[in-house]
């Protein structure tokens, strides 16, 4: 049930290989874009391709054929036939001798994507999540979608020893973003989030809750979360493509709205289930929106 | 002129592939070792593979049969019929379906070896090289040798676009280590390094060259340098596995010991090519040392 393409060919799945060359092996030289599908649509594309090309651009990766990406990642999602779907795909800077700065040998840059179903995410929308925060060890410039995962990998592993579903990373005693999410709090009624910088992923799903929280009325302020205000937050979420928007209950030791979803935190998810649902175009929620997708930087 | 190995088969270098679902590709989930052969010996490798297992279990990869690893870098090694190379291996966590939390189907940790020739260090070694300095923005555990490279590659760009060699990494002020070296510098006639700490690789080749210095009569202090003391230093020199000594007559826009090879570098890049080449044991040379290969964290 998932479909491959590796640099526009439709590949058996589980024969899907790729060059032992490949600098996204050895280096992690690449960037990579997770995309859902609703009902036949890839909800906020535009974004998340934008957000792509930022990636592409800041480690440098230049020689790529963007409208044929563009057309091999939809083209793979029609052969799909998954209305509802996560498309994952990634270009690395090409195969070569392994060399930190590649030798003339490199190749063309290099495309792979896969389609599986969406996952299921039904309970832990109604029943919320628990966190874990640890240290975030990560480099400095998590504003770019890279390969180099393995802090991410490491800090879900240790949530998923103790029982617990996201772990949410704390840096100089400020909250900056889960390990494959986007970290939400209501304090005193208002939504809060950090700012966009080099320490989290603009988040494209962070800029629909964004739109959607003022439509409902919500005052939104963008500033960092000291770990405390997490703890004592009324209620919290995390949201990332994949996963869409888990409420979160608990955090470390520290129970979270009693337990379960939060009001706000339901109400947020209820509009936003019914905008990917709907089959409103990401582009028209977003439209003259005061949130930005990608930071100034 | 290169070896591949996978798992334990030796393949045709060009043919060479892994699966797309190595999560080696698409989280940089793994170590990896780069080992010298001298004259038909692994200089060091007994270092080397403390480390690797070190990495492998500061990751929790823990499945891995190391004795077998073992057999297969030797067998490589014998097979490549190459005295004198480069031997570069690595272990991913296994092939699964894409999860930060890898699922029940994660199949066996991936090895991965290549054997290529020696480069020919000689021009480096004799005219030594230009560096430039970049802030290190890398994660917080650089004392694991990961394949979470794309800072290292970044900086090592940065500095190939300038005509430089080696970018040199700065946090807080103070020389961490190079994008692919260990920084060594001479001040006020006393052999200067970072002691070991998360911010640098516990490196084999500079575990060598302190032992060698203290032979050779040295004063040695293990303390951060500062980025002023760098650019004043009497004289700089880098180190790795496979690029060995060279020294360091520029960084940024100061020119080092005359814009020539040191002569305190000079005597140790003598003494190491002796040690190297003359098929003295690495482990006759460290015996006894109070110069420690892995940091005591």
């Amino acid at each position: 049930m998932t479909l491959v393409m590796i640099n526009g060919k439709i590949v058996d799945s589980s024969e899907a290989k790729v060059s032992a060359w490949d600098r996204g092996l050895y280096f992690g030289d690449g960037v990579y874009e997770v995309v859902q599908g609703y009902a036949g649509k890839l909800w906020g594309f535009t974004q998340h391709f934008r957000r792509f090309q930022r990636s592409l651009r800041e480690i440098e990766i230049l020689d790529v054929n963007l409208s044929q990406i563009e057309q091999w990642v939809f083209l793979a999602f029609q052969e799909a036939k998954m209305p509802n779907c996560v498309v994952y795909f990634h270009i690395t800077r090409g195969c070569g001798i392994r060399s930190h700065v590649p030798g003339d040998d490199l190749g063309r840059p290099q495309f792979l994507l896969y389609v599986k179903p969406a996952p299921n995410n039904t309970k832990r929308v109604a029943n919320g999540i628990s966190a874990i925060t640890c240290p975030d060890i990560r480099w400095k410039r998590c504003d770019i979608k890279t390969l180099n995962l393995l802090p991410n990998v490491m800090a879900s592993q240790a949530a998923h020893k103790v029982g617990a579903e996201e772990a949410i990373f704390v840096s100089d005693g400020t909250i900056t973003e889960g390990a494959s999410s986007c970290f939400f709090s209501v304090l005193d009624g208002k939504l809060v989030t950090r700012p966009l910088d080099h320490q989290v992923l603009p988040s494209v799903t962070r800029q629909a809750i964004l739109v959607i929280a003022e439509k409902i009325g919500l005052e939104i302020i963008e500033r960092p979360i000291t770990i405390r205000e997490g703890y004592h937050a009324e209620e919290a979420f995390v949201s990332s493509s994949g996963y869409e928007i888990r409420p979160i209950i608990k955090i470390d030791d520290h129970v979270i709205s009693g337990g379960k979803p939060g009001v706000v935190t339901s109400k947020i998810i209820e509009r936003f289930l019914s905008h990917t649902r709907s089959g409103e175009a990401f582009d028209d929620l977003v439209k003259d929106t005061r949130f930005q997708l990608l930071p100034a930087l």
